[in-house]
Parts: structure tokens; C-alpha cells; sequence
């Protein structure tokens, strides 16, 4: 076999075999495929698709490049999210703690943030001392202990996706079902789940903006994890404007802690109810409870109780992170050394629309995100949103609060997040936050 | 501008702009495109196409990478012809000197041969002494002195085309027009023509065996050459069967001699036709003849007087040939070191069909031609046929004479030439050497 025969095949519209999937992945890994090789092979996925037979071998394939986490040691069942990213989504900081205090264990696997979007790992580094990069054993040691643990991806784990996904980003090959899911799953199955509830994000600020696209992704993740034996849902959810209320690290962590102290802002509200509905399914997927309806009652009692603080408390120690923060969770702000600056409506009206990845764009391009890979973040840098879609603002009222260094920042990404809110005349259709849910 | 922007602009399908192709192309050249991003860019050109306007930009932006020849110090127009490829297909050598001796300047830029096709700088280097690397100053005065000259590209020519060949052979992405058009014409127009016929093969051993495919590619030459400023005609021909009687190199060159000498085989009365009518546009596109008619009966006489032979003749010379040859043409041939094993027909009837392409196969795989870049060839293996489509034959009866080196040669060429011929029971429909003449 050469990687000619394999690219000619996928070229002319053919479905892959195992045998020459299986040689692709390796031979990217292993250098029998070129990375020109591997590129041609890449652009001509994108063009022809894949059934969801190969996608299911290429997830497997890049799974086994790597190595595979074994915590058959923990009687608990493991689960997981995974979102596919959003302004504003903060959702793992609260499933994550709220999942193991129902009796899950979730060894999470999470990412940096680039462009519009946050990654956890960046806004859990927004705690003082908290560390993401855990040696294997720690990491199975805080997941014992505190029923979650938070690190970002080995060197170990899926290879041949890191190898692709630095490929895809060069060739403009990033956009493409059968390479999402790929990546996206080989990388959740390696940490070895029972169960994996999926997020799957659509709307202005998130990566498929369309609706049919995202549910079409939906389903190819869920067809994908539940042939590879990992019990999965996904929920389709509205990304049209930032989710809840803050944009930025320290904000956001701030805003979960709320939410687990029991003081959520009733702004934030989406982030409570999306939090819940996906733990439910991560627990009723696991089998914790007989039905979603038990799983959804749980999980609420779980956060009312306090129970899935004292579970975020026990992981912030554990992980290095100071701990006082889920009492006073205003330490994480250091409000006196920024400018607050209000960003005001140019007129009365209703907001109609909002342009969420510009609002993200305007929080990164001041430093509080990555425009690049391997910027630094100013963790203290954000805008927290004083209006949702449908709400009725007046001239001058505020869209929100900019947090940020200096009048040029207060200035160029104040107007930006300025533009990106429509205020009109009439109230628009109201947005509904899940939109569907995709079951196996 | 980036390599990425200009990848997803193709991917969906976009039409590039003159900047994005001349960057595209600078940047193989220069670096600023990486192999693997080239690669994606090809790919996506493969399955999304270019339209006209981009081909053309695409084949100047590839000449303009290298340097161009300047013969404007002959004062003869100049022309040229190009082949697709087929089975032992010779004209060139037919071509080349029956042009010059009707006034048109024929500086050609050749290839080598690979797989079931020849080429044309291995088939002269066959007559002992020839040289096909010439300086371009030694190029130029042979160019001066016999009317034409034939030598292999250069590392000036187009070095885009160079680096853009040797991936697209890595990445299956050798069979697209819009490449294939611009890695032809890109090298043909280096040299400075004002005139190019070109013969578009169709059939079993064409490199487009659809006839749709092939008629597809000839106009887009056609389109390319004439909008790029060069008059360009092409003829779609027929490849359905070697074309005149020898396929092997030594053999060819033998052939082509004989026709030149007026005693031509009447089984190589096609070779004899195409080079006549192709050298027929050439004469007529270079404007030296007012009419086509005038120009097919200068290219005949040109054949009938002598004044070819005489032309080839100086060529081979000043080329360092042994010139020889032409008086004696049996001196290519070493018969007496070879076996010459009749191939026969299993049963009597009709030639109906030829696997072109495997007669080519079978004289490339015992030496006659290259398997892989860098084979070295025995210039005396070949075959030469004794029936040709739609001929009768007995069973036993000889199909031709194949010229090898041992019994084991003998056996598997002998038989792979066998199975290329099918003979049926009824005479088939008669074939058409030119299937159709496309002009601008």
C-alpha cells in the first residue's frame, strides 16, 4: 500500500478501508506519510466527506496511536463533557464538580483557548497557584480523591491528533465533520469513559454558525462515541450571544463559583440550566440514576446543597489552587488595578441580535485571550453582559461592563462590543436554549 | 495574505485571484508555501477546479518562476508541438525536421519516458553519440543551424512546474486539467513559440483513455495557449492501439528514419498522417503557409523531397549523433544480440480491441522502458506489431515480434502483449486516427 492508492481513493469519492485508514494514522506518526502526503489525503477528506463507518475507524486509529488511560481502579463510572466552545461557556467548571458529587467520576481532558473562545484550562489557571499540568498519577490521585480532575493533553494521548490538528491549522482543513469528530473523540475516549455528554454549540459565536451543520456534527459525534462504546447524547444549544453573564478568565471562574455558592446573578441563569441538563444526561448516560428525570433532580440537589462546592473546594486544593476563593470568590478580581468602563447603548430599543465571536474577538484582542498560539492572557481582562437577546435597553443604557488596561483598550474594544449588539424597534423572537437533543 | 486564506478560498470552491495564484506559486518557489500547504492547495484544486481565467494566470504565474529562452535573433517563426503520451508514439522525431525544413524554427523542449509511455530525449538518445543536454548557447546554434533542436528542460525552465510535479506525483494529484494544462504550457511557452499544435491521445493507451476527459483537456490547452498569446490547435487522436508498428526505442527511432527516407512501412502510414498534419498547423499556425491545404502539401514535399531526412540529418550531427543512421537505419538495431520471439494469436479472427497501455507495460517491465524515475533502459527491447485494429488473423498466426534478451523476458512480455490483443469474431467498426480538430 502507498499513500498515493490511499489519497487517489479518497480523491475519487471512495470510502476508505480500515486497513488503509489504520495506515494513514500510523503512517503519519510513524513518517511513512508525508506530511504532503497527509495534507493532499486531508484537503481531500474535507472535499468528499466520510461515512460514518471511517469515521469511526480514523477515531479509533488515532485513539490507539496514543496511550489510553486505564482507571478501572475507581469503582465509580467515568464520564465526561465536551463542548465545542462558545463565548462566554463556562459550563465545565460547575458540570465537573457537580457530576462527581453525583456519584461520577470525571477524569476531564481540557484545552487552551484561541481566537473568540476561552479554554478551561486557562480560566482554572485564573486561580492563584491552581496547576492544569498533573503527572498521570497526580491526576489519578486528585480524581480519586475529589471525584474530578482537571489537566490538558499528554504527549501521550492521540499522537497522530496532534500531528494532524497542527496540519489541518496550516492547510485550512480545520472545518470538516469527519476531522472534528476524529479529534474530538479519540482524544474523550483515551481518558476511558463509561459515558459523554456533548454540547454542541451553534449560532454567532460559535465554530458552526449554522444550525444544520451543527446538528449534522451532533449526530456524527454521537453515532461515532456510541459505536466505540462510550454511552453519548449531545445537546444542540444556542451560541448567539456569550453565555450567562461574563466574558474573560477571572470572570468566568468568578461567575461559577457563584453559581455553586448559591448566588448565582439571574443573568446567569442559562449557565445553572445548561450545567444541570448536561450533568443529568453525563449521569443517567453513566447509569447513576435509572432516569434523567432522577438524574436532573440530583444534580439540582447537588448544587443546592453546597455539595458541589465542597467537591470544587477539594479539587482547587488538590490541583494547588487557593482554596479561599469559593468562599470569597471576589478575590480572584483584582477590580481596583483595572478600568471599568460602561459600554453604553447608541439607542433604545430591544436587542435583536448579537454578534457573540466579536464580542469574544474584542476580549482577546486586548489580552484577554489568545489571538495566537502561546500569547500570554491577561486573566483579569473581560466584559460582563448587563443585557441578554430580548432585553429592552434605553439611549445610553448599558449593554455592560469592559474590564480592561487603558483608555486605547477601553476604546477599541469597548466600540467593538458596542457593534456587535443590534438594538431595534421591536422585541425579537425569544431564543430557546437547547434546541435539541441528539441520542444515539 | 497566507497560504490558509488562499486554501480555503479553493476549498469552497472559489475562483483565486491573479495575487493568490501568483503567491501560491512564488511561494513553492520561495518557501513562504510549505509542501504540506501547497499539497492541500493542489488537492483542492483537484476536486474543485480552475475556470479559464485562473488556468491561464496559473501557467504564466509558472513560466514567470523561471526563465524564459529568446530566440527573437532567428528570424523564423517559432513553433512547436506537444504529444499527451501514448504508445509508441514517435512523431516528434517525424515533427521536428519536416517543420524546419518548411521554414519554422522548432527549438523543443522534451521529456523522458515513464510507465507504458516513451520519451522522446530517451528514444534519440538510442542513435549512439546523440546528446540531449545541451548548454542553452549550444541549444540555440544547433536551433540556428538545422532549424530545430530537441534537448530536456532545464533547471531555469519553470522551476514551479518542478516542485509542483514531484508533489502532485507524491499526492495523487497528477490527473486535473488545470495542473496538467499549466505544467504543459508553462513549459512550452519558456520557449518563446508563436505557434503550438498539440496532439490530445484518447483510448487504452492514453493517459486520458475517456474521450470526454481527453476533448475536455484539449480545449483547455487550447483555450490556455491562445489566451497566453501563442496561436495553439490541438488534435484529439486516437491511442487505442500503439501508434505505427514499434514500440521500444531503438525500434522507433528506426521507424521514424524510414519514414523520413520515404520508406515508410504501410503499417506506419499513421505516424506517417499525424506527423504530416500536425506539422501541417504548425506551418499554417506559424502563418509561413497562407492556408492549411498549402501547408499540408509543403510539409508533404518536404517528406517526399528528401529535405526532412536532410534536417534530421544536420541535427543528429550537431547533436553528436552518427549520422550514419539516416543512410542505414538498421544500424540502430542490434539484432543479432537479441531474441526475437514471434507473439502469436490463440485463434483466428478479428483484432477488435488493444490494451495499448499493456503492450507499453510489457516493454517497460522487462527493460525497455522505465518502471521508475531513474531506470536505466535497453534501448534495443521492443515490440514490433504486425497487426493492428480491425486486421484479420489465423490462429497461430503472428501478432508481432518481440525483441528481448532472454526466455524468461520472452515469456512474460510475450504473454502480457498476448492478453492486450482481443480477437473477436467480427470485424470491429473501423477507427478514426483524428477524432477532431480543436481551434480557439
Amino acid at each position: 500500500m502507498r499513500p498515493q492508492d490511499v489519497i487517489r481513493r479518497k480523491r475519487e469519492g471512495g470510502a476508505l478501508s480500515a486497513e488503509e485508514i489504520e495506515f494513514f494514522v500510523q503512517g503519519v506518526t510513524g513518517g511513512e506519510f508525508t506530511d504532503y502526503q497527509a495534507a493532499a489525503l486531508l484537503m481531500a477528506i474535507y472535499c468528499r466527506g466520510m461515512d460514518e463507518a471511517e469515521q469511526r475507524t480514523l477515531t479509533e486509529a488515532m485513539l490507539r496511536s496514543g496511550e489510553t488511560l486505564d482507571f478501572s481502579d475507581i469503582p465509580l463510572p467515568k464520564a465526561d463533557k465536551h463542548s465545542t466552545g462558545g463565548v462566554g461557556d463556562k459550563t465545565s467548571l460547575v458540570i465537573a464538580p457537580l457530576a462527581a458529587s453525583c456519584g461520577v467520576a470525571v477524569p476531564m481532558i481540557s484545552g487552551r483557548g484561541l481566537g473568540h473562545t476561552g479554554g478551561t484550562l486557562d480560566k482554572l489557571e485564573s486561580i492563584p497557584g491552581y496547576r492544569v499540568k498533573l503527572a498521570l498519577a497526580e491526576f489519578r490521585s486528585v480524581l480519586k480523591l475529589c471525584g474530578f480532575a482537571m489537566m490538558g493533553q499528554t504527549a501521550e494521548i492521540a499522537p497522530a491528533d496532534r500531528k494532524l490538528y497542527a496540519l489541518r491549522d496550516a492547510t485550512a482543513t480545520v472545518e470538516t465533520i469527519p476531522l472534528i469528530v476524529a479529534s474530538i473523540m479519540s482524544k474523550k475516549l483515551a481518558a476511558g469513559l463509561d459515558a459523554l455528554a456533548l454540547d454542541v454549540k451553534t449560532g454567532t459565536g460559535a465554530f458552526m454558525r449554522e444550525e444544520a451543520r451543527a446538528r449534522e456534527l451532533a449526530h456524527a459525534l454521537v453515532a461515532t462515541g456510541n459505536s466505540c462504546g462510550v454511552r453519548t447524547e449531545a445537546l444542540l444549544t444556542d451560541m448567539n450571544q456569550p453565555l450567562g453573564r461574563a466574558v474573560g478568565h477571572a470572570l468566568e471562574v468568578h461567575e461559577c463559583i457563584e453559581i455553586l455558592r448559591g448566588h448565582a446573578h439571574a443573568a446567569a441563569q442559562p449557565v445553572v440550566d445548561l450545567s444541570v441538563e448536561l450533568t443529568a444526561r453525563m449521569v443517567a448516560l453513566a447509569g447513576v440514576e435509572p432516569t434523567l428525570e432522577a438524574a436532573r433532580a440530583r444534580a439540582l440537589h447537588a448544587l443546592q446543597s453546597g455539595a458541589a462546592l465542597e467537591s470544587f473546594r477539594r479539587n482547587v486544593e488538590a490541583q494547588g489552587g487557593d482554596p479561599r476563593v469559593c468562599d470569597d470568590p471576589a478575590r480572584l478580581l483584582q477590580t481596583s488595578t483595572l478600568r471599568a468602563v460602561k459600554v453604553e447603548s447608541p439607542r433604545a430599543g430591544f436587542i435583536t441580535q448579537v454578534e457573540a465571536a466579536e464580542i469574544g474577538y474584542a476580549v482577546s484582542g486586548i489580552g484577554g485571550g489568545r489571538t495566537r498560539v502561546g500569547d500570554e492572557i491577561d486573566f483579569q481582562i473581560g466584559f460582563v453582559a448587563d443585557v441578554k437577546h430580548g432585553d429592552q435597553v434605553g439611549a445610553g443604557g448599558a449593554l455592560g461592563t469592559l474590564y480592561c488596561r487603558d483608555d486605547a483598550q477601553a476604546a477599541t474594544a469597548g466600540e467593538r462590543i458596542r457593534a456587535a449588539y443590534t438594538v431595534g424597534d421591536e422585541p425579537p423572537a425569544p431564543v430557546k436554549l437547547i434546541k435539541e437533543v441528539i441520542t444515539a
